[in-house]
């Protein structure tokens, strides 16, 4: 059976898998990111793993995709990830390349490999044109465009989290003050809630709680059973998202835009503020037309699905 | 000499010319669009003044390009345009194909055409991914990834006068509220100034000034001159656009933003306020990396030269 390996890089966890060409993941393993100080230490056992797993999967494995914080696409190199103790610039497709001979092997970020996924084993199948959004820690996103990844003049577009939602707003991690994933992520939703809970005097049912002990699912739980705060949290999650999803309309007119995400489990506490919110915002020619819909990939393979979709991508693209 | 023709048709003009392959523009005419009340008496004269030009310019025509408002790519037809009276959907690919036989005759909207114009005559022909910004009525932009014009699931991408600038700011033409292109194009700039000259309650050289009788250059020339009143507008313009022009680069990662139109001629009035806004909001990664640069296109012939660059490009992806 032909098949590729997937590889996702994490800051605590990397996790990898061989997968069949229709998306069935054949093998999977996992091992601590943080056991290793160097890329040189980390190299040997993600290696060895690689090994045990092409042993197990057959001979038929095609090549080798990799989704990673940071992971340039057209370099082959991880640069500067500020969880990963890899240095500047870890040349990860070259090593891979040596131990394996494999011709394709192809990096990219995370959020990039997770549209991949949708686009090779998930919802995306039968669309040239949408893009998804992962709403966790913060906001990723991967924009498909005629069929194939938008990676821009070097490898980075697609920030989607980090466009301005509010001018002058909320700090975000990268620096900036107002972004989208200061917003529309878990922990936008965190944030939402503790200045709602400011903004209603604290009358919630979840005023017990503490910003170490809150999180999206307790909120979204109070929010189906009635609290206010709560329900106010999500509204306002889903209109500042919807008008970020309009303007990502203006811009490359997708057929549809794929939630991803712990988040996106909530369904119409999200969907029905985002999609109303999107449409207001979206000039009346695009109205009516654009789907928002939850991700097709199954959460717990999504990592290691999107990173092995790297390598059929990466062989269309050349035929 | 193999050429191409180039058709931009204006709520006012029809302009129309053959172009060599190198951009030189052999033949040019112009008829009044206005002079004809029907999509089939509007053609009649269409096709006489094409048929004049390809008299004069030889056998080599390659094709013909049109730059329409509302001009789909996919389906060859100017669809329900507010200034033509051209009905719903007027199939003017098809009727030149009828009526010249070309294989390549291709249209979009005016604003992809600029686009195109700057890819294969102008300051673009290096570049694989950059954006164009016409500044004039309203703002129109074209959107170059890969390569190639990025038209979306319907043809109609790259609507980046409509994103929200300002959320529930100015009334736009579309409908909605807030729109870029009510505040960074030439009407936007009329409108700033007076917001400002209300702000700055009246001190301004310019408050003989009707909405009637200011235009753009004048208060560039007073901004000049040291009118506080009309700096603040191009600074505020300037604020905004830069601002819009940081989440388009977040999204599709551009190596260069060309202006065009009007205001750009006033130089560092509009560009330095525009690049510093630009810098602030972009991700630090991004940051130092992005041109923003007046079109190379002559101004008087970009019309008829974005239109016919339609055939050059329409060729080369059917390569």
């Amino acid at each position: 059976m032909k098949y590729s390996i997937g590889i996702d890089i994490g800051g605590t966890n990397t996790k990898l898998g061989t997968v069949s060409d229709s998306g069935k993941v054949l093998t999977r393993t996992t091992f601590n990111t943080t056991d290793y100080d160097s890329f040189d230490s980390y190299m040997v056992r993600l290696i060895e793993e690689i090994s045990t797993l092409v042993k197990k999967s057959g001979e038929e494995c095609k090549g080798i995709g990799i989704g990673a914080p940071n992971g340039n696409y057209y370099k082959g190199t991880i640069d500067m990830a500020a969880n990963l103790p890899f240095g500047l610039e870890a040349p990860i497709v070259d090593r891979l390349r040596n131990a394996f001979g494999y011709k394709h092997i192809y990096l990219t970020n995370d959020a990039n490999a997770a549209a991949l996924g949708e686009k090779i084993y998930g919802g995306g199948k039968t669309y040239d044109h949408f893009i998804t959004i992962t709403l966790g820690t913060g906001l990723g996103a991967g924009v498909i465009v005629d069929g194939k990844l938008l990676y821009g003049a070097d490898g980075n577009a697609g920030e989607l989290g980090h466009v301005c939602a509010v001018e002058g707003g909320r700090i975000c991690g990268c620096g900036n003050r107002g972004c989208l994933e200061a917003y529309a992520s878990a922990t936008g939703i965190k944030r939402t809630f503790f200045e709602m809970l400011a903004y209603y005097n604290g009358k919630t049912s979840l005023s017990g709680y503490s910003w170490e002990t809150i999180n999206p699912k307790i909120i979204e739980d109070a929010a189906k059973a009635g609290d206010e705060v709560s329900k106010a949290t999500y509204d306002f999650t889903g209109r500042i998202l919807g008008r970020a999803l309009a303007d990502f309309v203006h811009f490359s007119r997708p057929s549809v835009f794929f939630l991803f995400g712990g988040p996106v489990k909530s369904g119409e506490l999200i969907f029905a503020p985002t999609r109303k919110s999107m449409e207001e915002h979206l000039m009346p020619v695009f109205r009516g037309k654009v789907k928002i819909l939850p991700s097709e990939l199954p959460e717990a393979d999504a990592a290691i699905l999107g990173s092995s979709a790297l390598v059929w991508s990466g062989i269309a693209n050349e035929a």
